[in-house]
């Protein structure tokens, strides 16, 4: 099904970034699952643009749950979250309807939806519609968090400048949490969002790689083939806009590695199984290890920039000049990381409860 | 489904390293395309150990067609192919049961499977079972060529080594296609064969980086969000044994781009649309443009090594060490190549079929 | 998933009884189909209560569409449409909150939602959700009509009184489309109303059967096995709340006939292979053989009615006598009907476009 | 998918009635689950023919199991189990080949498959490939009773004759479990065969009425809409060949009843809610009530009769008389009986699975 992922717990999105709102049904949730809308405001809120590094396209979401919630829990039932569309500008594409904006998707929509496209603001293609899975995979993260699993994602690299490693995986997590701009290392945030800024100025864009850990996740999820932890997450993941790539553990650096090295051994502590180092990324032939699970996502740089670019007119298929108005971000590696996170618990959501049951996620009463 | 993938096109995997056959079911495709058992015999040749950098336990692969091709034509019902598993000494294994191997899924999978798992030879999650998705791949790529679609896949970089670039691209997969050690540039591919006998003498092994590429496929393939091209190719080539990461068109060396560097400027030629550079892979917002898709798979290198290590006893819960011994490959990366040209062609099949119905991949009198 | 049906053309429900709106997104369909809000407000038009035979509940249906739409036609996107509950009582429905309604799925519900559903009204239960099945089919059902595929279904029988069979098919459709009482013969349908009515007064409630009749589908659709014809439409008929028997053709009184009665025998018409009878409604194996695809649903009572009945307390675990206030319906067959249409239309859709791609219903100008 | 049906617990059939095999993969199966091989035969057996009232076709049966079974347990991977054809006869088809059978697919096949199918003795439409079904289904069954699930069908009616209704659910059971012929009264058993061998020697066939019981499932099993227990288990129960009808509890009979006669009363016995009566088969909107479930399914008369019949020939277009022989039933539904009891253990197997997890069918000591 094209917008519609999981099995036992699902997401629907739709809408377009010039309609009314945009939304997303999250289904499959137990029942008796604490809904705060503060979490949910807040982690919308991380994904919202943040001052000058960010387009000035500023939307409050306004979000609205229509369904599945009941006097603050989840009803077992679908959650419907909706979230409007406001300050919309449709005026700034039309004049380009057939101008191939180049990194997005425009001539590759007009060859599947033959013209009919929203085509204002990049439509169902929209960065936009991320709003929603943030919505619904915050619900997601609570519930996670209730059974001892957490999630953070930091801005690895970007503009070619490197955070600090991951350390303390419990601090760092919590430490990431609240930021805006999810970067460990102070320094390497203050350069990184002058790199932006910079970027913005000479009417450019940068990327970046959001490195994301979880740590709680019992080792026994997912399955040998098919359903690998890692095929599920990068399926999903790959769905966010502007992600080209997806490592597991050391990923590509293991390319170049001995057996030796990338093997991580085995030990007991406390009359539990661990590995000593982690190069897998806490996933062995698919399944879950009961070491965090680590991996890193590519982020392009947004392909709105305002320089003066090549490009096709396809309905004349004529060669011509474009140079992109409106308003757009610099980087979105920044706020694609909430997203990064909210997909990720809506994966593990789903892969824990095909393992243990729908009242897995549920309140404790009933859940044991 | 955990063994099954696909909507339109799907394929069920099933079979251990040391049963009597290991085995798949292809089903969804056409009826009417021609299958041909010397190319199946073939393919599966390009997944078998060559000369002494591969394991010595050679299998013939004698497949049996057990449904679904009549005639020599695919039926349209599902066509199961068995491949016996022979030269199987089950022994080498039960010494070490108990011991998590490096790198390998003993310990997650008991911690799935409760101790049940059958775990000769890797049980269910030996890379024999890529032999069935290399069978039913095999139909799949005949099937494509049918329609001007061409895959291929050389080893890009091994133990360090890089390959050349990809340069006319008909020309190359041309020249991959027939190649047990499928490198491009003869004197990398020779440094390659020499790395990995080095790492066999040492009893260790070696990773790499397969990097495919597909021609012919047309503009308007797969969906904005989570059925994109990056996402279901993903999902199935994560799939595969080893792979730990993934990427499209300059993948992670897109984070370090500007906009203005990674933007594929559009341009027409001979009335067509097309990208001047192909950063992107041939895919914008997860949908074909009609350009090459590109993409790379990080092979880790084999976790079956002869050196000693150290690991756990999950029964006892005691540390101990471990030297495997058995038949194993001091790197898998040339074998892994065929697979992901394999699984690339089943999830294209099912993508195309989606778009344009059963009958798009079926014999020409009836697909217009 | 739970809320989510159909593969290539899929439809996601959400929504309680009492909350703010309920609401449907149907995914997956061509672009370029035309959507005329009249049709679809006629056809939900269908759905609500009429006169003295229905619940006091008059609901305007002020749906609104959220995405997928643009200038009058699908974009091919996600089509969410919602649709506000209004006139709601709630306070009718928290006096009797634990005790299990005979018929309603309150104490079923309780087993599985732990007490967190909403169990205002029936809250997700509650057939006020076919609104948005409705609302979807009826782009479904206007897609299907421009291939020539017409749809209509009557109330063969109800409170024990039957209506006329089918005779011209085409006519008969047609004749149907505008009635909100959908009973062919205008006799029958004023004793069925009077029969509807009488159990009104008495406090009481009567069932019906609903026949539906397809044609202009293509032979050749539908798979031999689990996707047989009959199995999807009864898989999402079943989905139709007081639906408990469905039967393709004669259905059930095949079970007295000799197979050479049942069998319908072939003949050639204009060089179209037809059959003579038509008793096994269209469906040969599973698949369409060009002939009108003919079902019969079964639907229950009303289950709520004002008589005073026995019960228990799933709380206390006591009996109880329940006697339900509120607005209800003394008959649903008749509200059903447009269900029954657009369920057939969501699935035949689906069907259609897995056979002959995702353009197959799209705009003339391209699906050719 | 095509020949895949379930979602946690997941069957694929494959094979054609005149390959060398037919097989069935079940995925998603708790590991540590007992596999008897004795068991599976004793079920295979009960749906091959007896004696004077079935085909002579007979076949040993003789499976094998593949894969997904070690050492007498299920290992949790996908069990593959083959089955052999054996004791055919391909002449008895080819000079029929254009001839479209009356109530048989041949004409439905050809417009799907454009002729390529195979289609000796029915090809992949062959009430053989149920063999595959109750192989899988009798492990699936196994594991039900070992949660004190159990599930029995008798021929409600046979050729007009009606069997005795349930009446003591556990003792009727019981009984019907060894029986070739499920019939519950002696005297109606005998007429029905009587009246088989009659049709037989007229060169007819007859049809019947399959009914189901389910005792033991816990209420709270299913889902609202789309994936109800009547749902999901009319799309299973639809697949197997000749069912042209399904309904649950009273079924069609509900269509004549007023809401207070149809209506199941609660009551409350020894601290547990129940229902007096069960009307509605034990499903309360879409939802297992904790009541036996139960269903009937319409099975039409054999279509291969050895009468004379008028038919086209789907190559010429032409009007032609069709003589079937071979070897044929003269009824199904004494050996439908085994894959209705099979396909339904499937069905409750992953719907329970779903709701509680994959290990709740597994062995008593991890399952807890």
């Amino acid at each position: 099904m094209k917008n519609t992922f999981g099995n036992s717990v699902s997401v629907t999105i739709f809408g377009e970034s010039h309609g009314s709102e945009i939304g997303v049904v999250l289904d499959g949730l137990a029942p008796g699952i604490r809904v705060s809308e503060e979490e949910i405001a807040d982690r919308l809120l991380l994904r919202r643009p943040v001052g000058s590094i960010s387009t000035k396209r500023v939307e409050p979401d306004h979000f609205r749950i229509v369904s599945g919630v009941f006097d603050g829990y989840t009803t077992g039932t679908p959650v419907c979250i909706l979230i409007p569309n406001e300050n919309i500008k449709s005026g700034d594409y039309q004049s380009t309807r057939s101008l191939a904006r180049p990194g997005h998707a425009d001539y590759a929509a007009y060859c599947k939806y033959h013209g009919y496209e929203d085509y204002r603001g990049g439509g169902h293609f929209s960065g936009r519609i991320t709003a929603g899975l943030v919505a619904a995979g915050s619900i997601a993260l609570s519930a996670l968090e209730g059974k001892g699993i957490r999630i953070g994602t930091h801005i690895a690299r970007c503009a070619g400048i490197q955070d600090r490693n991951f350390s303390d995986l419990q601090e760092d997590i919590r430490a990431l949490s609240g930021t805006s701009f999810a970067v460990l290392d102070p320094h390497a945030a203050a350069a990184m969002q002058e790199a932006v800024s910079q970027a913005a100025c000479s009417g450019d864009s940068v990327g970046g790689i959001l490195e994301t850990a979880v740590i709680g996740l019992p080792a026994g999820i997912g399955e040998p083939w098919f359903d690998s932890v890692e095929s599920l997450l990068s399926h999903a993941l790959f769905s966010i806009p502007a992600v080209k790539g997806v490592e597991f553990g050391d990923g590509f650096a293991l390319s170049d590695m001995k057996g030796s090295e990338a093997n991580d051994s085995f030990a007991v502590r406390e009359r539990k199984v661990i590995t000593r180092t982690n190069h897998n990324g806490g996933i062995n032939g698919g399944i879950s290890n009961g070491m965090p699970v680590i991996f890193r996502c590519a982020v392009k740089p947004t392909p709105s920039i305002y320089k003066e670019q090549d490009t096709a007119d396809f309905f004349s298929l004529t060669e011509k000049k474009i140079r992109i108005s409106g308003r757009h971000d610099p980087a979105i590696v920044h706020r694609a990381r909430i997203v990064a996170d909210c997909v990720t618990a809506l994966v593990l959501c789903d892969l824990l409860c095909q393992r243990f049951g729908t009242d897995y996620l549920a309140a404790a009463e009933f859940s044991n």
